[in-house]
Formats: C-alpha cells, sequence, structure tokens
C-alpha cells in the first residue's frame, strides 16, 4: 500500500481528434512518455467531470475532483478567485472576479481586457479602489485587489448580502455593462445588486481620473476606464481534504482560482516561483517543488493551466508541444519518488478541445499507478486508449476516494 | 430467457496484483476454469458493492447486493448476527455481536479471543449469560447466544432503546474495555448504554466464577472472563426479495453474520452441515445443498467466506489454493444444473488484497451467464479480464435487478 500521492492535473488537455493533426488528438500526437508510463503500470479509464456530456467550469470540476459533489457544494466562482488572491473570506463575504475593461462614454464596452494592460499597471489600479467608500451602501466595506494581467478580485463585506445577483460583465464587446440585478427576491440580493453598481459607478469616476489612464491616453492604449464584476460567490463550508480522509495535503498552482479551490478543500498551497498559471510557467520549478513536498504531505496535486490556455486559443499544434513540455518535465517525478510507496496519477479538469475553443462535456482520461495497481493492456495515455482500461468510466466526485483507497485512506463503510 | 439463478459470492476474493505471486492477483494465479467458463460465456464487468474507492464492510456490501442502497437502510451489524444465529429479533431489539476474552483485573485487555476457546466451552459460558438479570436495568431482558469460536450475539429486549450507542470493545489489546456511551443525546441511547454496561459488569461476575474458567486457569489457559459488545444493531424494516420481485429464495452459507443478512433479505438459509464459514467448510457439500435447491427456489447464493479468511492472514500463495477448491467444487454447479434455463454469476462483496490484510475500496469482477448472454471476448474470471467486459463498471445495489433482469422478473418501469 502507497503511502504518498503525487495527482498531475493538466487543464483542458483532452481533446477530440482534430483535422490539423491529422485526425489525432493531440495526447496521441505528443504520445508522452512518462505519461505512457503511468497509463501502462497503473489502472486506466474515462472520468466525467461531473457528469457525462456535462462542460464543467474551472471550479465545479476542481471541486468535483477534490471529492465534492459540486450540486451540493458549489457557491460561485468568486470566493475561490478571492481566497486564491490572498484574501481571507469571512461567511458573509460576497467576492467577484473583475476585469479591467474599456468602455466609451455611455458604458459600451470597447475592449474587455483594456488592451492587455500589464500587471504592473492593474496592480496600481486595484489599489486605488481598495477600500473605497460607497455613499448609498456605506455599511458595505469594498475590498478590490490585482490578480494577473487585467484580472482582479473585488469582495463586498457586510452582513445581510447574497451571491444570488446577476453579472455586470456583458460577456462580450459592443454592447453596454449590464446594471447588476438580484436574482432573487430578497433584501440581501437586492442590496448586494445595489451595491455592486454603486460599487461599479464610483470606480468608474475614480479610473478615469487616474494617473495611469491619462498616460494609456497620452500613448494611444485603451483605457482601463471600468470593472466588470462577474462570478459572484460565498465560500462554500467543506469538510477538508485533510480532516475527511487524515492526511496532509498540498498544492502547486499558478492560477488564483486554483489556489483558492486547494485552500477551500483544506490544501496548504506551496509558493512556486516562475508557477505564472500561463504557457510561461517553470514547468521544472512546479514539478521540483512537487518531489520535495512528498516529504511532509500525503498527497501533492499539481495543477498546470498551459493546456487549456492554447487550447482556448485554438491552436492544436502548441497544444503538442505544451503536452511534451509538461510530460518531459514530470519525468522528473517518476524518476525521483519511490514508487514503491507511491500513488502517481495524471488526468484533467475537463475536455478543451483545441479545434472549439471552448470546454465541452466529453470525458477526460485518467491513468492510476501504485503499487499492485491492477493495470491492463494500454500502453499510452491518451482518450482513446484510457477509454479501454481497468478503471472503466468513473466521475470527478469518485475520483477522491479513489487516489485516497491506493493509500488506505477512506474508511470502511460497515463492519 | 432464464427461470432459475446461481449466485455464488467469495468473500473477500479480489485482490491486487502481488509480489509473492510474481505480480499476478491470486485469481489471475489461479486461472479457476468453472469461473472462466462463466466468464466466457457470460457478460463480465467491474462492480463497486458501496462506491468506487470505498471499503465495504461485510454487512453493508451484502445489503447493496441483495439490493438495498446501504446509506438508506444499514442500521448497524448486531441485527445481522443475531438473526443468523437464530435469535428472532423484535422491531425493539437492539443486538451486538460479541467476543469472549482476556482481561486482567483493571479491565485491560489482554486477548481479544480468550486463547481462541473452543466451540464447547464457549457454548456453555453463553447459557450461563443468556437470560441474566440486570438490576438497575431490570425492564431490560437480556438474550445471548454463542455462535462460532470466540464469538456470540448479545440483544437487550426492551421499549426505548437504541442502537446509537459506543462500542464497549477496544478493538485491541493492551488498553481497557471502554463503557459505552450514548452517540446521540437521548433517553433511549442513554438508557442502552447503561443496560450494556451493566451486562458488561454483571456477565464479568458471571464469567469470573465459572467452572469453566476455573478448569482454563488450571490448565494455564487465557481465561474468558470478559465479553466485548460491538455492532450495535437494530433489525432494519427491508421490503423482501421475494415479494420485490416474486421469486422464491434460499441462500446458503456458513458464517451467521451472512445468515442473518439473506434472512433479513427474505431468504430461506438452508441448513448444510459441514458449512462452517470458515477455511475448512465443507465446499462439495455446499454446492450440492445449492444444486439441489434450484428445484424448490428461483434464486439461490452460495456464499463462501475461506477467501476471504486466508486474506486477512496475508497468505496470498493459499488463497490461490482456496480458489482452486473452490472453482473445482463449483464445477458440479455447472455440470447438474441446466445451463439453458439457468443464470450462473460469481462476483464477490469486496476486495481484500492479501498483501494488505484489510478490506479496501478496490471494485470487484463479475461475471454473469445466462442463455443469450451479450459475452464478449473475456476469456477468464479475474479482476484484470472482467474489467474489459461487457458490463462495464456496476454498483453493488444494481447487481440484483441485473440478476433478476436475466430471469425476466425486474417489474416494467412506465408503460
Amino acid at each position: 500500500m502507497a503511502s504518498k500521492a503525487i495527482v498531475l492535473i493538466c487543464d483542458g488537455m483532452p481533446d477530440r481528434r482534430c483535422s490539423r493533426l491529422g485526425g489525432l488528438t493531440p495526447l496521441q500526437a505528443a504520445n508522452p512518455k512518462s505519461f505512457g508510463w503511468v497509463a501502462s503500470k497503473g489502472e486506466c479509464g474515462l472520468m466525467d467531470p461531473i457528469s457525462p456530456g456535462v462542460p464543467p467550469g474551472s471550479d465545479t470540476a476542481h471541486l468535483a475532483i477534490l471529492g465534492y459533489d459540486p450540486y451540493k457544494h458549489y457557491t460561485g466562482r468568486g470566493a475561490f478567485e478571492a481566497l486564491g488572491a490572498g484574501i481571507e473570506l469571512g461567511p458573509n463575504d460576497v467576492a467577484f472576479r473583475c476585469n479591467f475593461a474599456t468602455a466609451s462614454e455611455d458604458g459600451t464596452i470597447v475592449d474587455r481586457r483594456a488592451g492587455r494592460i500589464p500587471d504592473e499597471e492593474a496592480e496600481v489600479l486595484s489599489r486605488s479602489l481598495d477600500g473605497i467608500r460607497l455613499n448609498r451602501n456605506s455599511d458595505v466595506t469594498v475590498l478590490f485587489k490585482h490578480t494577473v494581467e487585467h484580472r482582479g478580485v473585488l469582495v463586498l463585506r457586510c452582513d445581510g448580502l447574497s451571491r444570488l445577483v446577476s453579472d455586470v460583465d456583458p460577456h462580450k464587446v459592443g454592447v453596454r455593462l449590464l446594471p447588476s440585478r438580484p436574482l432573487v427576491d430578497s433584501p440581501a440580493a437586492k442590496k448586494t445588486a445595489d451595491a455592486l453598481n454603486e460599487f461599479v459607478e464610483v470606480s468608474r469616476r475614480v479610473l478615469m481620473d487616474h494617473e495611469i489612464n491619462r498616460r494609456r491616453a497620452l500613448r494611444g492604449q485603451p483605457l482601463a476606464n471600468v470593472v466588470l464584476p462577474r462570478g459572484a460567490g460565498t465560500l462554500p463550508k467543506l469538510e477538508k481534504v485533510p480532516d475527511r480522509f487524515g492526511v496532509r495535503a498540498a498544492a502547486v498552482a499558478g492560477g488564483a482560482v486554483y489556489k483558492g479551490l486547494f485552500k477551500a478543500a483544506g490544501f496548504e498551497v506551496l509558493d512556486v516561483k516562475g508557477a505564472t498559471g500561463t504557457v510561461d510557467t517553470d514547468l521544472e520549478a512546479k514539478m521540483r517543488a512537487a518531489i520535495s513536498a512528498v516529504s511532509a504531505y500525503d498527497i501533492v496535486f499539481v495543477h498546470v493551466k498551459a493546456t487549456d490556455v492554447v487550447s482556448h486559443d485554438k491552436n492544436p499544434a502548441k497544444k503538442v508541444e505544451v503536452i511534451s513540455r509538461i510530460d518531459s518535465a514530470f519525468s522528473a517525478v517518476l524518476s525521483e519518488v519511490d514508487l514503491e510507496d507511491a500513488c502517481i496519477a495524471v488526468t484533467s479538469d475537463h475536455t478543451t478541445p483545441s479545434e472549439v475553443g471552448e470546454h465541452t462535456g466529453d470525458p477526460v482520461p485518467l491513468a492510476v499507478y501504485s503499487p499492485g495497481a491492477r493495470y491492463g493492456t494500454v500502453e499510452r495515455f491518451d482518450e482513446i486508449s484510457c477509454a479501454l482500461g481497468t478503471l472503466g468510466r468513473i466521475r470527478g466526485v469518485e475520483f477522491m476516494p479513489t487516489i485516497m483507497n491506493c493509500l488506505g485512506r477512506v474508511p470502511m463503510y460497515g463492519e
């Protein structure tokens, strides 16, 4: 029985057959050797992160993979973004993820990313919004923090708020930003929508006059003159993974939402220099961090976002290259971890077909090596090979018990 | 369409790849020919008795396999033990399984099996405890019955008792027996814990003075001077299998808990001489009983415990031998039952890896022959071969409908 586990989640890695790859999936075209070892010595199968055919969000997929039924536990994405950005959330806080965007005078969205405003400028703008006062809703405290590129998180803090409000972000250009509306008929939802609309109003005035935007105007760059909140969320009450299974759990991840998800599940999120959550992430550094964490933790998750980024960019050739780079970095795990004492799993949170550019509801391949694994005849790690493995087809919410069973950490039910 | 079914449950038979068997599972090493016939002419798959990764107890696994969702219907193990021992349980009875054990004067457990006290002595001791009077809880009737070796069952009978009390058995040696505590804040749980503690107190005095123990002391054998109750249970209200499916159902089993589970599900438990529930059981007699029962019953279950016993003993080589012996005895079923009219299934209640020695949450292989079965290319009955069969991966609670469907006994849902 293994006592340690390393789980690699390659975000959006699974795909469909791509005409631009001669009818292969990017995984088939890359034929990753380290993942292939896990597949050939481990048990393989398919996993529906949510359920067959349902495209998962990043948040619901990870909730499920971490052992929580998202239909019971999901309370919006915002809270995970805020947690991941380092904001300690209280039970009454409502959090939103936000874009800095460019709007014309009448509020029509011109650029949802404000010309991909750089980190340094977005950071300064974010500080100018953190703590701003609302007049109509003076009892609501405003927290604002920059995360990455044009993105940030907003937290409204006050008793009696609700996450059941609509997005301000219209999710496309050429239309006006939307006033947030309460999604239920409750005083809390009404108050939250009103406070959110007031924040958007007040923040537009702050941004309009900001030095950063004056400089951007002089350089002819799109102004970051509006904030677009979306994905209202509150912190769900989750039984932590360490409490449920009696393990010490750590995670390596770049993106704020993933860090927040792991934190919400009770994982220690390790600080890894160069883990950016994008294509330029330092894969070797992430794997080294995971390998050294195995001495102090029982289970270590490594989340890699790059596969999803290139899929949304509809670039199958680049996806093949990214998969090969991850695989190559991952070989260090196989050579440096004691495989007589470790469970090693490779999988993903959802399929993002790189000729579609969006999450789809196809199942994801899964390979789980552990000493004594009932491996079958699978030789490669890809969507088609793994489908013929000894694990059959499981649900995302069954993933954690499957791994913990390899560590003897699932309590017996009954006698 | 078959009209009869024989189901063989080999307890704890599934395993993992064993280093002591050259990387094979015991089933792979034994390559059982009769089971192999069922696999090659039947539909094969994997079954999660409870759900993926969750190690089942003997009781919850059988409840599921008999068609009852254990999360809805499980009310503790004790009641099945008592039923299996032949005690007719009322709806207000709380039953416990018990060990005769050896304790030092201060209550520290020295031997949880009282030197594996033989059946004859445990039987006499049990009779001395049956019907003993409690003083503080004089309205509680005490029933006590010996089952096998050092084991027995205790029933507390009174209105207003509860199964929600903790075990007296500390489940290890070197520590004191535990006072039972109510697990919920209710008068019923308080009264039950109090009556149970009083029973332990009173029974210690009876056992201390018993002739059997005086003789054991003279022979230098560990005294059976304490009873360790555990697994409080009440009888669940189950829709009987004969009522649900309109069949006559019989079972052949050795161990008390299995007999009790089958009885609770409405099966006739056949009396088979030599069916001991251990490794020395008379396998041929059990198979003969099943074969002749097919004329009077529509479905006959045969439960064999030996595979689990050798797995808990961490003896993979012996497990190979036991599997071969069961397989050989089972060949009589294939040669004597009319296979044009019978469904034959082979499976297990849970995995007990013989290099681990405990139940784990790995799925179990399953093969179901019936006339017209959609068999595929599986040639052998083992964990890996069956995983690639035409049944895919099902849940324990889906097993009974799967078998009954082969008999045309599942009512149509809808029109």
